[in-house]
């Protein structure tokens, strides 16, 4: 095969992470290597901007800055929620691959990647087969990001550990607190946590019982298992006769038994039927001061957990590096229409490596926490889930302190002429 | 004066901090130099644990544990809401009084500290008081804490900086993470912080903007400024005009012009009249999104914010534990009825030493955020903030990791025989 030479555009897509910014490191650290790499670009909020050719050149950055991405959380390139969706706007989204290719023509982008989750990773999918139809040769490399750690044929996703960890630190913090607080009358704290459909992250919280189930948190509440009210209640009160307070980690998608969100407030119906979401916390808590009169205070991490790199896993954030820089790689060896992924090779001692998976293996599947890691009474997990997560968090981001607070950088996006017409 | 001989007794008292644990850990390990101190108990569950003979020895903990005290958050020793309020029950407190000092002649207590707020400093003053007036020779020295930064006299209190380190913290992140979402169609984020009357926490968030005023947060609602709807709605909609996001900060405390709380619902009030507490940050949502359609979302930090010690500032537990270590060496030299305060000697560069005031002018003075620190249009603080807050957040507590958590202390609590018929 004779070597592909031309520019590289790298996006991100789907919710931020602590981490999805060492994957454009390592992307781009590594594209300074090969010449057949010339122009290093960025696009500004994935795919949204590179259909108005908002385009940054990371060959203008201070290298300390290109460097700084790996501590610093959320899209510094900017992040979209924007869909080719084939199925139900096909007219629009052949627009836009259109206009897509005639921006990667413009500016000669032969070396395409985006880091993404699901949704992310179709689109990666579509560009790859619309570039072999059109003849345009471009290898395109799908980079793995979610804290949902819910992409399929990865051993995890990058951002998984780092959420987990920082859920965990959180979990002991507020044990000890509510703990140290505990009289007779006992007590209760919920902290919810993200998860709409997989139970992941509310499963991680587990590894802060450090393999004592009086540890908090003492109830897990996955969105896999059916949310019975009766059989809730019982453990609380069973918890809190034990330890005389109770913390509770819940997925925000809990669901009852006939389908309805715990977290949905079904009074509240909207135009097109659907419930306002009240949260789950909100929910259980009232649940508990009713069914028990037990002082219950709520934590609602939203957004922070999963921009929290002031408290990033050393290991995720090397993971998420590395599959950036297998992302050029294979690119440059010719490799197109894959996905990296994580490759556990042993848990213990946790040993690990990249690999490539065909992007059509990924899109639009959802990896789901197996059904025998949960824990007989569906209040947690066992040990097949904390041999497995417990590698994920270990060791500590290092983030310079600037005035005692963290030492982010940001980019200066100094952006490529445009040279197209406006988008219509 | 002649040297008084005995044992020495500390306490926690009210909210947990992070760095409360650094005080305790100050006080009893200068105790340990002093040869007139005897033994070296610990209280548990504050006055509460105390009345019931409730005592533990701190000579028989490993040195590293004690030592491990100094990065360990929330109240080690336990902690308790307990008054001995003579105004409102003057009969039981005049009995827990009795009480106390049955348990404090039973165990020959000579050395009296108490860690904790403005209540906890009145409960060190009335025993202060009634120690002298039974004759019974007893040193008590108060210990200051409280994330709430609403003590007089002292220039800041212990475990406010680590608070507001954490809360910039979220707040830089949360901000990364919105804004790399931006769209043109907007989005808010609001992060609800502790403090009811006092808005010495949502305005320490104002050093997350490091200066510029785009930075989050754009918006920080304090509980000292009325919160009035309209203006709080054009303030958003310029942030959002100008940012494309807005990340806001509010007090969980916040109060409109009439005094009603903004986080109560008064469709739901129970039958003492109170209304249920809905939340600030809920509130404001469901203001925001039916006023503005603008997409919102919430950060419910709750007991999170207090007790995180994996991010803890440096110099708050350098100043936590400087005041446990002056509490005791003020007791040895025979000095009674006084707080230890930190005593600030200059701003740039940032000094400090502690010092002692009366506890009769401590308790129950709540210390408000200065009129002239607010910002001019009232969704802020001013330069005379910054200057004031910034010195306080400088370095990271150093925490030991143990497989990727935070390796925090449990003490062992070796009980102290009870001597004591059980309380009535």
């Amino acid at each position: 095969m004779s070597q592909l030479t031309g520019n590289l555009l790298v996006g991100q897509s789907g919710g931020p992470t602590a981490v999805i910014n060492a994957s454009v490191c390592g992307v781009v650290q590594e594209a300074f290597k090969h010449s057949c790499i010339q122009g290093i670009y960025g696009g500004m909020n994935g795919i949204l901007g590179m259909l108005n050719e908002e385009i940054f050149d990371f060959r203008k950055e201070a290298p300390a800055t290109i460097e700084g991405l790996k501590h610093t959380p959320a899209a510094g390139l900017g992040t979209c929620r924007y869909k080719l969706d084939f199925k139900k706007k096909a007219e629009k989204a052949a627009q836009d691959m259109d206009r897509l290719f005639q921006v990667f023509q413009a500016h000669n982008i032969r070396f395409f990647f985006y880091a993404g989750g699901n949704d992310s990773q179709d689109s990666s999918h579509k560009i790859h087969l619309e570039a072999v139809k059109r003849g345009w040769e471009m290898r395109v490399v799908g980079v793995p990001k979610t804290i949902d750690n819910d992409l399929p044929h990865t051993d995890h996703t990058p951002g998984y550990g780092s959420v987990i960890k920082y859920v965990c630190s959180t979990v002991m913090e507020v044990g000890l607190d509510v703990g140290s607080m505990a009289t007779d009358d006992g007590s209760c704290c919920i902290i919810e946590v993200m998860g709409r459909s997989a139970g992941w992250i509310a499963a991680g919280a587990a590894l802060a019982q450090r393999g004592n189930p009086d540890n908090p948190p003492q109830i897990i509440l996955l969105p896999e298992v059916p949310f019975e009210r009766e059989k809730f209640i019982e453990k609380v009160k069973s918890v809190v006769a034990r330890n005389k307070y109770c913390i509770v980690v819940c997925g925000e998608g809990i669901k009852y038994p006939d389908g309805r969100e715990v977290g949905a407030d079904y009074t509240k119906v909207d135009d097109f039927g659907h419930p306002a979401l009240a949260g789950a916390s909100i929910k259980l808590k009232e649940i508990i001061e009713k069914d028990m009169s037990l002082k219950t205070r709520t934590v609602l991490l939203g957004y922070a957990q999963r921009a929290a790199a002031h408290y990033g896993s050393a290991i995720d954030a090397e993971e998420s590096y590395a599959c950036g820089v297998a992302a050029t790689q294979a690119a440059v060896s010719g490799i197109s229409g894959q996905m990296v992924k994580i490759v556990r090779t042993s848990s213990n001692p946790y040993t690990w490596t990249t690999g490539l998976q065909p992007l059509e293996d990924i899109a639009n599947v959802e990896h789901f926490l197996p059904k025998d890691w949960i824990a007989a009474d569906g209040f947690g997990v066992n040990e097949k889930f904390v041999e497995y997560a417990a590698p994920l968090i270990v060791g500590q981001t290092k983030v310079p302190e600037v005035n005692g607070l963290p030492g982010y950088v940001n980019l200066a996006k100094h952006k490529l002429a445009k040279v197209l017409p406006p988008r219509q």
